[in-house]
């Protein structure tokens, strides 16, 4: 039942980071200095050959992808705690909203960093166009996730690691300066979100973590 | 056990096409025409907020997200097929190239398409230079798939939906003038993919699927 948690600190390894506190899985912490080059040592790429970070290796099967990883250790290990559902179609709404948020909520945020942020890429490969439009997507998943959240606590009814994994995206978002006030209910959401230990345990950490 | 599928001849829907034949489901099928509009159609929004398809109704319950998609269905109906591993590792395996398709692979053909495709937006919204690093940044995903399949009729071993999920991307990227001579075990990989009836029945039915 060994676990390895491959991670940098202020990075999407943050994600699976919440996860791991939420389901309070013991598991041995490896932390990579990705800018002094240890995402592309051999050791790590055997891990994960993207040479980026979330990745996990457990009992010997190395996983990468942080959506992934939140899919894989929520069957393993949320079920049983309430955090995650058991098989069946209400698994598949925790699927559909993990892979989402990587994916469609995802792409207009790559879309928007790629062409708006400096530590991104050269500024000849921007475009303030495709910039703007992509915030606009990203407006538009926002209400997409406000409108599911209408009525409800949390996406799933109580809480799951589906809103661990989707908060602390949004909660990124967030903090690039989009203003959640016309989603109320995200913004409430969010507010129940970023309460829980684990979320507030691995934010204080930062970037010692 | 109702099963309703959502899509659009030439879209990404035809991944999950692929997914229903080889696990042999019964389902209704609803085809769509997005260019008509019928994707912004309330009764279909309430299925898929996002307007897209894939998309599928299961026992009630809407999922959308092709690679939710495709783990739902591997989950439910697959590992009785021999097409989707139980619960462990090998799933965690199977969930990582699945979702490393849409989402790291898929961001560099999505990169791509919008920087260099007339039909993905206004040219003023395009960059050659990123369109150029996009083309890279496939090439280095295929070695990684390549490496992955070193040694291996397919990438768990024997064949499952990840394969079917995965080569139904790359046969895709490959249609875009990619040439995988390069990559010679993701070349003969996707032929044996491609000569599946699956595969072959859900192709030749192609624009009047």
């Amino acid at each position: 039942m060994s676990l390895t948690f491959y991670y940098a600190p202020m990075s999407t390894a943050s994600m699976t980071d919440v996860v791991i506190h939420e389901l309070g899985v013991p598991c041995e912490r490896v932390k990579l200095d990705l800018k002094g080059g240890d995402g592309k040592k051999p050791e790590f790429l055997k891990v994960n050959p993207n040479a980026k970070v979330p990745a996990i290796v457990h009992e010997g099967t190395a996983i990468f992808e942080s959506a992934a990883i939140t899919l894989y250790l929520g069957e393993a290990f949320g079920v049983e705690k309430g955090l995650f559902p058991a098989p069946g179609p209400k698994r598949g709404e925790a699927m559909k909203w993990i892979v989402w948020s990587n994916v469609s909520l995802g792409d207009a945020v790559r879309r928007f960093t790629w062409n708006t942020m400096p530590w991104t890429g050269p500024a000849d490969e921007k475009n303030e166009k495709a910039g703007e439009r992509a915030k606009g997507d990203i407006a538009a998943h926002l209400k997409i996730l406000d409108d599911a959240l209408a009525g409800k606590e949390y996406l799933l009814g109580t809480y799951t690691l589906v809103d661990t994994h989707l908060h602390a995206f949004t909660d990124w978002i967030r903090s690039m300066h989009f203003d959640f006030a016309p989603y109320t209910n995200v913004a409430a959401w969010s507010q129940r979100c970023g309460a829980r230990p684990a979320y507030q345990k691995v934010m204080s950490a930062g970037a010692h973590g």
